[in-house]
Order: structure tokens, then sequence, then C-alpha cells
């Protein structure tokens, strides 16, 4: 086992940061799950323990994120891209369009793939301005023909996020929340389906959690394989087929360690703390630290900024090592310096990261 | 912890036997990840750590497996539906066709799943005999126009395989090998694409491995969203999108285990070590037990039996859960009962099985 000695804390956007108990809980249970005698992994997707585990997770998931009733909550495999993919398949009917709001790197990858299998439009792009704003949503332009209207919540590439969730839209709003669902409050019953992968704020990379309006289930054409048809992993309770159980059960531990903490009010609470922290250190030296991101549009998750010039940026990523900070740098589209804090992220953390901040803004040579 | 009295052995064919040395390796490895100071869930799946773990893992599958080098080796979410759904969109181009050898439940949905979207047709079938035997390749009826030809190397609810694996067939062979890759010799060579959910043989449920002849790769029409393209994830080396990491490592975990037990040599004599004492206890009691698989065609993996009725089954299972042994209970397709013995069950596991049946032989009463 690790010591404590060597504990890094990662800022990366890919991976989330974990809670050293989460950890343990999790090394702790893995040979042998409660008192079954057998192993997590061993736990056949068929059996009693495992429906009963699964309801549990399910169940935490719903009260911790405040999901209405009327909603089905699925746990599939894969990151969000298979559902950039399967959304259009199964929300789009024959002959309809879908509209997007591009706001970044993963919108326009959500709308390229909808392009990919049918008609796709863009309502609403900030695209003209790098992605450091997020367009108000008085100024889209949604089709009120089209099948559904998709955002996506929080920018992790641009460092920006949807400050308000437009209510009252004239089509079915559909959301890719995998950087922000359950570190703010987000009022799930404004989305007709809101998709997140489980990779940041949730636990495990591999697995996305889907809530969908039980009602527009039944839109997916004909011809789709079973495999690909939401309506249908709804019906086999995600247990369609083999499903990824370790993963579900990661995210399962995940979630006690949030509703022990205080739930999503906590977790709420945590992020706005660790944002300000952050952009007030940065904000103090604005001669070494830039934030491309416009202020009133800007990400309390994921803090985007750079120094002046990439050899700088360079010797802010190994100071930062020095302390045992890592995962730094920018996302490769946009280049300079990210710090992504998720659920998982401790306030200290964003303390050690802003103490780092102030200190190399007096020596930022090294 | 689980002390080593309340371990259970499961015989399940859902979820495999994990070896206990498997399972302490990966809870002491989990909280933190060799010498990186990070936990293994924390592990960017663009890092150079993941990126040289990720080649490890292959490099290992291809050695043990005896992958030719002209194939290309994919890491891909979710268990073999998926793959089923996948392989007719990305091999079967517009227009043309795809055969199926139908030799069981799982046969089935791979061919049903083909037939959502394109043209399939049976080259052969052993419904009629209930899928009790194989139909011999000789027998196969292979369009030489077809896209490829499906089979299903082992299965897993009526206790067959296929023997021997033909060689020089018309069209491209292509395999589910679920439940059979490296739990026996299979000649990789001769299938066109081999694919495997990790699930039974090669550890975590949730992650299927795909092998597949890269010249294959570019039959995939357009109008595919990239994410549901084998080429593209073979372009990408599985990490297209975010990966399951966490359940990568854990094959790798499983794999690392069969390598130091002795390869792909070991694990196919213990096959048919466990399968021949399992299978010679059921003989020496015919009037208890019956064996519907045609002996010719019989599973070494999966060993699927009943006993004279309902009743004696059940106590079957409550005599075998007294003991220890678990998931003995048969796929619901077929009921009565089945033995699964993946690579992670010990060969004293059979024997403990065997040791069983003679006993309940004795008083099949209970």
């Amino acid at each position: 086992m690790r010591g404590p000695e060597r504990r890094l804390l990662t800022f990366s956007a890919g991976a989330p940061h974990w809670p050293d108990e989460v950890l343990a809980a999790a090394a702790a249970e893995l040979p042998g799950f409660r008192e079954t005698g057998l192993a997590v992994p061993e736990l056949g997707h068929r059996s009693p323990e495992w429906a009963a585990l699964q309801e549990e997770i399910e169940g935490r998931f719903r009260r911790l994120a405040g999901v209405p009733a009327d909603r089905e909550v699925l746990l599939l495999p894969g990151g969000p891209t298979w559902q950039f993919a399967l959304l259009p398949l199964n929300l789009r009917p024959p002959g309809m369009g879908a509209d997007y709001v591009l706001t970044g790197h993963w919108a326009r990858k959500a709308f390229d793939a909808a392009r990919a299998t049918g008609a796709a439009r863009v309502a609403a792009s900030g695209e003209a301005e790098g992605f450091t704003r997020v367009p108000a949503p008085a100024t889209w332009d949604v089709d009120p023909a089209a099948a559904y209207l998709h955002v996506t919540t929080n920018n992790t590439v641009h460092g920006t996020w949807l400050r308000e969730i437009p209510a009252g839209l004239p089509v079915p709003l559909v959301a890719d929340a995998t950087s922000d669902l359950l570190a703010r409050r987000l009022p799930l019953e404004r989305f007709a389906v809101v998709y997140a992968g489980a990779q940041k704020n949730l636990g495990p990379t591999g697995l996305t959690v889907v809530v969908a309006r039980r009602d527009l289930l039944d839109r997916a054409p004909g011809g789709l394989p079973p495999i690909l048809r939401w309506r249908d992993h709804a019906a086999a309770r995600s247990r369609l087929n083999t499903p990824p159980t370790v993963l579900a059960w990661l995210l399962g531990k995940m979630l006690e360690w949030i509703e022990a903490e205080g739930g999503l009010d906590e977790m709420d609470r945590r992020t706005r703390e660790r944002g300000r922290i952050v952009y007030e250190a940065l904000e103090a030296h604005p001669d070494v630290y830039r934030l491309p991101a416009a202020r009133e549009d800007r990400s309390w998750v994921n803090v985007v900024f750079r120094t002046r010039d990439e050899a700088t940026d360079r010797a802010f990523l190994a100071a930062a090592r020095a302390r045992g900070l890592v995962g730094l740098e920018g996302h490769r589209v946009v280049g300079g310096l990210r710090a992504s804090m998720y659920t998982g992220m401790p306030v200290e953390g964003a303390r050690r990261l802003a103490a780092l901040l102030h200190e190399f803004a007096e020596h930022p040579g090294g």
C-alpha cells in the first residue's frame, strides 16, 4: 500500500481525484462483498445480491441527484461519447432533426455524431469567440419542430458552464452533464434527458448514467438492434446483457461517500468554495495569470488559465509536480493550464493549489 | 476482509470464479498504482502511465492468445452483445449478407442482431436437436458471397463447443469466443475476427476484446458514428474516447496470473482436466445424472447436466450450497444444472464438485 507521503493530488479533467476513504473501502470490499462469500467481480448480474445492490445504487443516485419519479435511470457501459451516437438514434424519429447548442469541444463532438446519422442543426454557437462564452439561452434559435435541443452543461476544455438551465423551451431539453452532475445543483426536472459519464463526479471511467423521461423512450425507430435502444435497456433494468458490475459498484462507493459527506448541498457548496479559492488566487496576479473564459460564464469545476507563455506554463507544471499537484495541463486543443476539481477533490486541495499560485506568481521563472 | 472459511466457489456462467491471488493483488494495487502516487481509477487514459500499462496488457494478451501480427486488438466497453450489433455494421458492406451458424442461445442473439440491420442467413443450425449437437463444419452451407461466416466457439447455455475450428472457408470466419478464449487453445490465425467478453476467462464483466484482421476494418460503410466503428477504435488504440480503465487493469491482473501459472498450455490442460473430472463423476451415475449434450460436442468449460426431476435439481443445489459450491443453476432457457469452469477455477474446485456428485448420487433425496 502507498504511504500517505507519496500521495499525489490530481487535477486531471479525465480521471478524477478519489477520496482516500472511498479507495480504502473499495480495496477492502473487492475480495469479499459483504456477507456473500464472493468477491465483487464474482457477483452474477442475475443474482438476487446484484439486483439488491443495483437497486441500492440507483436509489441513492435518485435521492442525491433529485431525479423526478417519471424518469428512467440507466447505467450503460462506455463513456458519454457512446451516448453522443445513441441519443439521436433513440430520440430523433426518421424525418426529424435535432438542435444543438455548441459551447465547446465536446458539444461539437455530440453534434458531429448526430450529423453522422441524420439531420442536426446549430441553435447557437460560441465558436466565433473561441468558446470563451456560453451563448445566453435567450439568444438560442430553437426550431420548434426539432426532436430535441442538446446542450452541454459544463465545458471541461474551455472552463465555462451554463449558469442557468432554461425552462419552458419548445422542445425536450437534452443535456450532457458529464462534468457537473452532482458537482452542482442542476434542476433535473427541466431536462427530458440528462446523461453523464461517471468518470468525473460519480466515479470510474467507462460507465454512463442516463436519466430519461419514460414517455420519450418509445420514439426509437425500428431497425435498431436492441442493445442500441435505451427503451430495451430500461425494460431490462440496465441488465439487457452483462453490465459492467465492478464499475457500477465503484459508482455506488462514490455515491455512498457523497451521501455521507452531506449530499448534493454539500457538493454544490464545496464546488463553489473550491472555485472561489482558485479564481481569487488567479485574479490576485493579473500580470501572471490569464483567464480566457468570460467571467460570468466561468465553470467552478474546470478552471482554465494560462501564464504569459508556454515556457512559463511548463515551469508552473514542474513547480506543481514538485508539490504533489498533477494533471494541471490544459486540454490538447487549447493548451495552457487547467485545474479540474470534481466531487472527490478536497477543499484543502484547492487551498494547496491557491498557495502554489501565489508562490509561483512571486517567482514565475521557477 | 473475508476470512477463508467463508470463501465460496462459484460455478456461475455469468461471472467467473476469481483466483484469490488476483483478488488480493488487485485490492492491494487499487489505492496506489505502482510508483505513480495515484490510485488505479485516477490514471488518466491520455497519461504516459496508462499508455504503458495498456501496451503491457495488450502485449501480454497477444503473447498468451497467440494473436497473429496482422490483427488489431481492441478493448471495447460493454459485453459481447454490443459486438453482436457492431459486427454487421462494421463488416457487412451495404448490399451484402452475412452467414451464421446457429449453435445455441447466444448464436441466435448474434444472428438476430445482424438481421436487425441487414441481410443475415443461417448456414447451419442445431436448433432441431435442441442445440445438443454442433453441426459439423463439413455440413455448413456457406454462401461464398457472404461478407463473413459467424460461429460461436463455445455454447455456455447448452454445454457444447465447436471441437475443431475449420480452415479454408470461402469467406472470413468470425467467432464469438467469449466463453473459451484462453480456456483452450484456439487457432486464432483461422479467424478473421474473434471477439470475447472478458467476463468469463479474462476477468471482469463489461469489457470485450476484439481481435480483427487489419485489412477488414476498412469495410465499414460511411454514415456510422465514429464510436461505432472498429476502424476508428483501432486507429485511436482503443482510446477513441475515455475507456473503462479499471476493467482493463483487472483484465491485466488476470492475464498476469494466467502467464505466471503457465500460460495457455496450462489453461488448456486445466480445462481438460476439470472437464474430465466432472464428466467422469457424472457418467459414473447414469441413473442419477443426465447429460443432454452429444458426447463428441461436449464443452469442457460449461458442463450442462440435470437430475431426474426439478425437485432433485433443487436438492442438489442445496447440497452444493451447504458445501460452499454456488452458481450451479442452469441457464433460465434450459433449466437444469450447469457447472461453468473458466480459467480462474482451480482444478481442486472440479474435484470438490466431483466429490459432491458422487455423494449426492448415493442419497439423491438429500
